[in-house]
């Protein structure tokens, strides 16, 4: 490439760049495209949209996704289209849309997922050289459509896009809180919203196990409380997750969090049992051990925790593993499978004397060796089966086979609670193909921006690096809050690992996250609409305005406080039905009226503008009077006693920003005896009640000192 | 039984009518048992929350049901119960619940459905003859469960419950809009909610063959646009159903109604085709035949239309339905199998001169001879499939075999447009077992009284009546607004299946329809949320409070006029993906607003009650200044502009409304030129306009003229 080529490039590099952020301001991609010109033309949306897909009259998969397409823009907008479904039959020779996939192909790792879509006023190309980037294309396609003052529209744009990292994947955990079948169509859906091509399904733990096996079928009938999906529904949500581009791995932890296995086949564990699908906490007072340590707090509980586990010596394990994994194989084709391998701490092998002989006669010097022998063992099984091992990072060792795939998931300096095994480029450096988990848990209740930011990612430089995975863990989600708890921020992370890394913008994340939320919703998910059946739930259902006033702006503690202070206080609780219908349940991890409140009082702070600061009054005000409408929902309902104290804090709160603003318009003179005074009593406004948390004081503590402080670029997860 | 007994039990029965009576203003029971006696005290309902069901191990439904329960009175309080869910393995001696069911029993048709509920203070002891029974018992108990400002709780009762019919079906088209698996199996757990206790699950239409067949698989896959039931989940539906007290009955509609049939298989059909699913308008536009009578207006479209039809009078057409219907058998377990044969008027077999060859070779002197000869053909077989067959009332003629059943759906007086083959007793006391659906039609958009009052039912006094079905077809309901179609109206039919004939007080109905509405949307059903979502998207996604007060009180216009108007305006459109987003879509047939608001005017008609006069300020306030709340939504929004009307008119009709309280106020002398000119101006208001009305304006003329007319005894269908 010569200089001036060179020069070209770089120049178009800088203009696509400004373009894309100019575009940021005013479209609703996520995640955001790698190239984006968009144009001021529109092309209209009308009844007469028709469809033709030249040369690809096999491509089932195609047909199917670009009638889903349809019905999306068929019930956004109302239109009724006179080509109301295609078939291969509709040989079109003119369309409005012109869908070009060059090959036929399903979803395997490293296909190439890139498309280009190019709309003008005369018509919309969309061309990928297979199903897969059509399949994208699409997607893109569908969030593009926009409406002004004279209905819907097209923007007109050229795009060429294709992802960051070629592992984009979604963890839904089924085994605590079970996770109905439909639930997990409609996650699929919106994964093949924002391009995630991975689901790993976590289907078994000590809490459930939650696939059915036919040769040993006390999997499932003692393993789990009755909920499991069939063979058939997995087959069949394999082939809907294949048909929309997303690829399923299974999951099945061993040789810790393995409970459930062991109620049903005691034999195979460590100690006699008897097991029953729960939590190892509640096995562990269920049989008490003199010879356990014991501890006090979490670090003491974690390292001397006894969890029900395989017993690694035991031949019969690895022959029953062995059927096993043969029949799995023939449900879920995916070249992977996910063996957990997690959160082993050896104290079950440690308090058996025949396993312990059984390593010294092996010359293993400690439970880590029958940890790395066991992996081995398993790695030689799913070989045999033609599968690849995937397992969290606890599977790291010096003679960890070099086709295994390593998961990053334990944070650095947790200290000895739960230690890292190294940095993802730590694995990567040593020839591992990596996956990265670490920053993108989303049951630690964080902002979307945290995970946005995930410097662990950004760190991972290694093309052993194949992507990541936002994580979702049930103790604390069920088949009615998980739509919420996962959406939109899951949104976030699938743009981190499918944008260029230079699309990094918080706010305008924030914009366009808020209108992912609302899209799939719209879509049939059921993040938005179970909240507010959730409310009606807390108020019986009376009327919500003033309790959603409230909720709005509360988010759920950040971390494992409401996890860890339920186990203290409970720790046989199972988490297989817990109702989850608290207020700290169904607030939504990032208050999107904080959003909006936020960017309102920067914009005050930055030049006193006037009309947010009417915005921001406005706010106040509700705020203020709202403490007075709840009051008669309070009498007898003890799940809404448990906000009474943030409802009468927020309007204490709104009442101190009123006066800050009053104060400012009346140009009083700065007073720092008043300033301290009521930044004080924010901070007190601050603290968490039943794990949730006012999230506008620092905005209102903003009006008061007249800066706004940034957000923390970190939170604990304890 | 002698005098003196006669006379305790009449009073016995006056003494709980009136128990009956009283109860109803407190309880939110639907439907109302046979007998209740409720008391003062009341049972609270803690986390000690205990179940026994002594002797019943075995009895997996029941132990199915009673966790059911738990999930959802926990759900409902919140309080998480000490004994998370039960297992035959839990077996306390004493219990908070007692659950005593004589026998094992699934339901068959004849059960004994009987159950009896005492709760006091020590406890709940819920006894049935059998497992149905006890179903029925846990769904009246979960339906207690109250709060108060101590919390929630029991009230103390006694009842003894058995319904009046033994039939109590609903039956859902899924063959024009296709209705997803999950959303049949929430529609069942709504129907099990009310005691309903079959399915009839109309399978096979014009428009879409729904279900798998192995031996005939073009069925399916050229008789659908790829939406169906696979036999695997059909049978999962079954024990689904089952497993809920309910029959699922499939119907294959035939000889008529049958394009989608004849789709993959022309060689059936009386016409050459070609077929593909679709409406029978579009078959016969794009099938012209120059013999085809021609005629003007509905009736003579109905009469001379030629709709795709078996022919009768080809052997392989039995040849078929045999295999067909073996097939089905394996998947169906119910005794009964509906064949529709509706709507058949002939012109098919007059329009096939080797049919009409036929005919006369056999002696059959009319169309309807062959109708009777092909209904009693399939008899045959189905009779050697051991299946009973039901027909909707055109099955009916003088040699039809006494085990077949007759379907009543065709009203009285509808002239030759659809002619009445008989009423229920007609059937009946010729010794048919009789069904009714007259009345009960869901897609009339009748308000729920009108069901509640239904005269045919209430005159059917013949013991073969076993009962009847609610009817929801779908050319305008779809998986997002069936719900809120079927929902909570179909409560009140089902209450009139149920409950004594006596249980017939409306405002009571409106009361506790009011409440299952909330309860089956908390319990899963999506006749709320679904609501406030297509809200949503009519406002792209803005709030929504303003278009929910308009919304809240428009009714879609009474009757088949919005369909008609479709048909005639697109003859062609398919049933099938057409999106039902409008307004006149999503409002709910009953306006709960209006009920409130009519109780409202009541109270103050009757005695000028200055809190109802307030109550009716604060409506009529916020419905004059709403429109101008609107004004922002309905730029380049179509679907919004189709209420702009009724946006002014509700304005306009409040300020009438508040003037005549005014006047009222103020004893300003009627004033007959007033009057007149208002009731006038809200006539012109209570138009239709795009196929919604004004619920409320019949309670703002009563403001006017000082009286509240009674509210239609009938609307008409067209």
């Amino acid at each position: 490439m010569n200089k001036i080529m060179k020069k070209v490039i770089f120049l178009q590099i800088l203009f696509l760049s400004y373009l894309i952020s100019g575009a940021q301001e005013k479209l609703n991609l996520m995640p955001m495209p790698k190239q984006l010109i968009l144009n001021t033309a529109k092309l209209r949306l009308t009844n007469k949209f028709t469809v033709r897909v030249p040369g690809r009259p096999d491509d089932t998969i195609l047909y199917k996704a670009i009638n889903r397409a349809y019905q999306v823009l068929n019930r956004k907008t109302g239109l009724v289209f006179g080509q109301q479904y295609i078939t291969p039959a509709d040989t079109l020779s003119k369309a409005v849309l012109t869908v070009s996939a060059g090959a036929k192909a399903e979803f395997a790792l490293g296909v190439d997922e890139s498309y280009s879509l190019k709309v003008d006023e005369n018509g919309i190309r969309l061309s990928a050289p297979n199903t897969i980037g059509a399949l994208h294309g699409l997607q893109t396609l569908v969030q593009l459509c926009s409406h002004d003052d004279q209905g819907y529209y097209f923007p007109c744009v050229a795009i060429d896009d294709a992802p960051r990292f070629k592992w984009r994947g979604l963890m839904i955990d089924v085994a605590r809180h079970f996770i109905s079948f439909g639930e997990m169509k409609r996650n699929i859906d919106a994964m093949a919203a924002v391009k995630m091509n991975v689901l790993h399904w976590h289907l078994t733990d000590d809490e459930g196990f939650r696939v059915e096996s036919k040769i040993f079928p006390l999997l499932q009938q003692k393993g789990s409380n009755g909920d499991y999906y069939t063979q058939v529904q997995a087959k069949e949500l394999v082939q809907y997750a294949a048909e929309r581009g997303i690829m399923i791995v299974p999951e099945f932890d061993m040789p810790g969090h393995s409970q459930s296995w062991l109620a049903g086949y005691p034999e195979l564990a460590s100690q006699p049992g008897p097991y029953r699908p729960g939590p190892r906490m509640q096995w562990q007072n269920e049989h008490p051990d003199p010879n356990r340590p014991k501890g006090n707090g979490i670090a003491d509980i974690v390292a001397n925790m006894e969890a029900p586990t395989f017993d690694a010596t035991n031949e019969k394990v690895y022959a029953f593993l062995d059927k096993f994994i043969g029949e799995m194989t023939q449900i879920f084709p995916s070249a992977y499978v996910h063996i957990g391998a997690d959160e082993n701490n050896g104290m079950a092998w440690k308090l058996n004397p025949t396993i312990m002989a059984w390593m010294h006669s092996h010359q293993m010097q400690s439970t880590d060796d029958l940890q790395r022998y066991f992996v081995s063992r398993v790695h030689d099984i799913l070989k045999k089966h033609h599968r690849q091992m995937i397992g969290w990072e606890e599977i790291y060792n010096d003679k960890l086979p070099k086709d295994a795939i390593v998961h990053k998931w334990i944070p650095e300096g947790m200290g000895e609670v739960i230690k890292s095994h190294g940095t993802p480029n730590d694995f990567a450096s040593h020839g591992y193909r990596t996956l990265i988990s670490v920053g993108f848990y989303l049951d630690v209740f964080m902002p979307a921006y945290i995970h946005y930011n995930n410097a662990v990612l950004d760190s991972a430089k290694n093309l052993n690096i194949l992507g990541g995975e936002a994580a979702q863990w049930t103790e604390l989600a069920d088949n009615e809050n998980i739509d919420g708890r996962i959406w939109p921020r899951a949104g976030a992370i699938a743009e981190r690992l499918w944008s260029p890394a230079s699309v990094n913008d918080v706010d305008d994340m924030y914009r366009r996250l808020s209108a992912l939320s609302y899209q799939l919703d719209q879509q049939g998910l059921f993040n938005v609409s179970n909240y507010e059946r959730a409310l009606r739930r807390l108020t019986n259902g009376e009327p919500t305005t003033y309790l959603k006033t409230l909720t709005d702006v509360l988010t759920p503690v950040r971390g494992y406080r409401k996890l860890v202070a339920g186990m203290m206080k409970a720790p046989s609780a199972s988490y297989q039905t817990t109702p989850l219908t608290s207020v700290s349940d169904i607030v939504s991890v990032d208050s999107d009226t904080k959003r909006k409140f936020r960017t309102l009082v920067k914009a005050y702070l930055q030049n006193r503008d006037k009309t947010a600061e009417n915005s921001i009054r406005a706010y106040l005000t509700a705020w203020q009077q709202n403490d007075a409408g709840m009051q008669p929902l309070f009498a007898g309902n003890k799940r809404l006693m448990e906000v009474q104290d943030h409802s009468k804090n927020l309007a204490a709160a709104a009442a101190i920003g009123l006066d800050a603003l009053d104060r400012a318009d009346k140009n009083t003179p700065a007073d720092g005896t008043w300033v301290q005074q009521k930044a004080n009593a924010l901070d007190a406004y601050s603290r968490a009640h039943y794990e949730t948390e006012i999230a506008v004081i620092p905005e209102i503590a903003a009006l008061v000192t007249g800066h706004l402080a940034p957000e923390p670029a970190s939170y604990s997860a304890f």
